[in-house]
């Protein structure tokens, strides 16, 4: 039995063989808090990318939305999310789905981190930040303000 | 904050809601033993799936291959992959990658299950299964012989 295989890439601690930890996105590019990600899966050969992001204690990812689907699995540690208008608590092995030019966040627990896996289409549109306008839109649910202001 | 949500659904034990536990294929379609099948996520506005196998204690999947890609991230338990001649041991949330037409089988230990996300383009090609032929071949290595015969 091999202990090392072309095929096969072991994960010590959510970090995995020769994946790179990466910037979630450029610093000025938008918005967000303590985000990490490391693109597990990604061939011209696949029609998806299988990216790991992980939220810090406390962290969140932007608040964006596009047109390409998101479909996402916890796989550590546990927040909440806002999906369109909905707020929801969720833990490890629960799943996401996103759907088209829906408004999403990701916030970690103040005292876990949220680790996710992301699958997206390989061809896909750039993400779109909200406007004025759109946050005052969102904002007028008061259970999404609370959330983007961070208040438990 | 919602307690349910369209957008999400919670595991429980690696059953997730609204999902089906499936047969991993029809019993006369291919040899296998003791795996399930739950699709966690499959939208025609989706390039791919994303599905959970689980293959309990001292059973495996089918021997075959296929044109498309397999991208397979463990989620639970230990066993052994067959990868074209590499025989590994695999753990949890180590990355298997299984490329074009590459001869591949998953095994759970004798004492664990194994349970893994498998994402998979939307169209794809039927998976072959092995010729008589196909199988001298693989068995003409000392290690894949005794990894199809299920030895330790």
């Amino acid at each position: 039995m091999h202990t090392q295989s072309s095929h096969v890439r072991r994960c010590h601690d959510f970090r995995w063989d020769d994946v790179p930890l990466l910037e979630y996105k450029a610093v000025d590019e938008a918005p967000f808090k303590d985000v990490t990600r490391q693109v597990l899966f990604q061939r011209d050969d696949m029609a998806s990318e299988l990216r790991y992001f992980e939220v810090a204690p406390g962290g969140h990812s932007t608040l964006e939305r596009h047109a390409h689907v998101h479909a996402v699995i916890i796989l550590r540690g546990r927040g909440r999310c806002l999906v369109g208008i909905e707020v929801t608590a969720i833990d490890t092995h629960d799943l996401i789905t996103v759907p088209p030019m829906t408004w999403h966040q990701f916030r970690a627990a103040d005292d876990a981190p949220l680790g996710f896996l992301c699958m997206v289409a390989h061809d896909r549109d750039r993400p779109q930040l909200p406007t004025a306008d759109d946050l005052v839109q969102l904002r007028a649910r008061p259970d999404v303000a609370s959330f983007l202001d961070g208040a438990a």
